[in-house]
């Protein structure tokens, strides 16, 4: 997505620890106009397929996940709750999930109301990297008996393990942009 | 907001310790459609208003921001982070928040490229109860010195005091609704 390439050139930026930026349209502050791209880019790339829900996660998910949802014929969108501890009584399905950015451990619960048997799911985030919290909403899935139609990503860390393990699964992955290497200060695009 | 009374006496339930549940369509699962009639109401509410940016925080409010946003133009969304610990580092505005709801204490945390002295602001949120969460937001924004135009609030307990303490600050609030009561299972709306 041309687009995205010379949005992330714009204003995107690189930090001291070679982490890519982009809090300025994306995971911070939300640059509407372009989310509605995004939306419609997603909607281009799994235009053949049926799909009755989006799942994504908290918290930039959130707003990914319903504005996409507008180029889908308004599917309802649930979201994944990052939760510490899980208390037993909950009826929901729940995936241990290993954060690397923060190296701390969470659960994504999912409400059982909400992803039913053989429902066809599209699984949206922002990132891509070691693929954790897309295995998390994979994991709810597969709990639920629904199905995975694909994984639309808008940044994927091309230099990281994500792809690799979801395509082992059989799991179609769209990124929007395929990052190849961060390094002093520059992106570089695959 | 008549539809958004219909859709609580509908798709709402009240949990065993009368706490009102709305997570079929706000905020666990999100029905796009209903996101967006509540859009158009927050327009209609401060339509006389120039508002430059909108105000929310994680985890909700995303969703409401940037649909809501769509009605403003496509002004910028930008939402409040909740961090347990704030680094010292963090070149951001920081407020802590006491949430009555988890009995845990919480910073919202917005960074200072994003508000900007002088802006005009629409704060916007899912629950106004206590008003811990738009306390917090309201704080972000007076340490950075942009102007607050108002607080729109999609369902207000009110039997409870956030509204009078924002009030007594001078502060617009419009909520869409506004619960009495929750009761033996029922809720009442004033």
């Amino acid at each position: 997505m041309e687009l995205l390439k010379e949005k992330i050139r714009k204003e995107g930026y690189v930090t001291k620890d070679n982490i890519l930026m982009v809090d300025s349209f994306l995971n911070h502050q939300m640059d509407v106009e372009f989310f509605n791209e995004i939306g419609k880019e997603f909607k281009n790339r799994f235009k053949d397929e049926k799909i009755d829900k989006i799942l994504t996660i908290e918290a930039t998910g959130i707003g990914l996940g319903i504005i996409t949802a507008q180029y889908f014929d308004n599917i309802p969108v649930v979201f994944g709750k990052k939760i510490d501890r899980v208390s037993r009584e909950l009826d929901a399905y729940k995936s241990e999930v290993m954060s690397f950015t923060k190296k701390t451990v969470y659960n994504v619960v999912v409400d059982k109301k909400f992803i039913k048997p053989g429902e066809k799911i599209l699984i949206i985030d922002d990132f891509l990297a070691n693929g954790c919290a897309v295995f998390g909403l994979m994991d709810v899935v597969r709990q639920s008996g629904a199905e995975i139609v694909g994984v639309g990503i808008v940044i994927e860390k091309g230099f990281q393990n994500g792809r690799k393990y979801l395509e082992e699964k059989g799991v179609r992955v769209e990124s929007l942009v395929v990052v190849d290497k961060v390094e002093g200060g520059e992106v570089s695009f695959k």
